[in-house]
């Protein structure tokens, strides 16, 4: 399947010069929503997941997703003072400036196996960061998954030691 | 099963005086999810449905679980200057003030059968203004859901003549 054909180049956005990928367009079609999702799945075989983190919020669609396929608890990385209960937070570097993300205290077990799934790995500023998190706690993190890969921006630097699968590459 | 009991109570959140429901330990376990998942798609028996439009950004979680469900496309309905493509707005008034949702034009076709889902009906200006983004649009909206109602607030008024339904009531 021409998965590529379902994601959508918006020029200027968020700002100018960034070429957005758009996934809306995956997400709208039954067909090429559920290749990825299978792809993701098939990915991990015979391997026990516990917990599925998605990242907000284009995370959140294929990390439910994934969650319910393995059976799997989900849990919402989420932006400052979304999460209303007892937060970790760690802090990720842009290109001017930082980021904050939090996680629940209680959303993983020390020991759960943890599948952690964002839609684009850019930097990868934001899996790592999301990668302390899980392990602060506790949790043994299988893979790092995402949609897509934009290779050219050398995210995978940061996630040494990692399980990465990415069903697109750029 | 007592699916109450994974919704927990956080007050003044996200300021004083608010009781918030949240849904986090609900996503956490695969058996209270499956089972809230099962008691949406069981609502609607014998229909088809094209689209289903989840709510920003926790209408997200159960709006994407049923569109894969119904094999049905997701379309997400999310809050200002998030969706890159050309959008559709639609503003609801606030306790203070307004808030505006958009919906990619593209997202929904003339004649498309919709579900539309978000986590809680309050007092149904939200769901309201998706509604209206929807029939723009020209979709038939089969049903709006939610995990839960606050049957207080008397958000179906506002929803008058469309088919509703929530796992939860309070």
């Amino acid at each position: 399947m021409n998965v590529e054909s379902y994601v959508r180049d918006i020029q200027d956005f968020p700002k100018k010069g960034i070429s957005f990928k758009d996934i809306t367009p995956l997400l709208n079609d039954a067909e090429a929503r559920a290749f990825c999702l299978t792809t993701l799945k098939n990915s991990l075989s015979n391997v026990k997941i516990d917990k599925v983190v998605g990242v907000e919020s284009r995370g959140f669609f294929f990390g439910i997703l994934l969650a319910q396929e393995f059976n799997a608890g989900f849990v919402p990385v989420r932006k400052p003072k979304k999460l209303p209960f007892d937060t970790l937070s760690a802090s990720y570097e842009l290109e001017y400036g930082y980021d904050t993300l939090e996680i629940h205290t209680d959303a993983i077990q020390k020991g759960d196996k943890v599948l952690i799934h964002d839609d684009v790995l850019a930097t990868g500023g934001t899996a790592k960061a999301v990668c302390e998190l899980v392990e602060q706690l506790g949790g043994e993190i299988v893979q790092v998954n995402f949609l897509m890969e934009l290779t050219f921006l050398n995210g995978k630097d940061k996630l040494e030691g990692k399980n990465i699968f990415s069903v697109l590459k750029y």
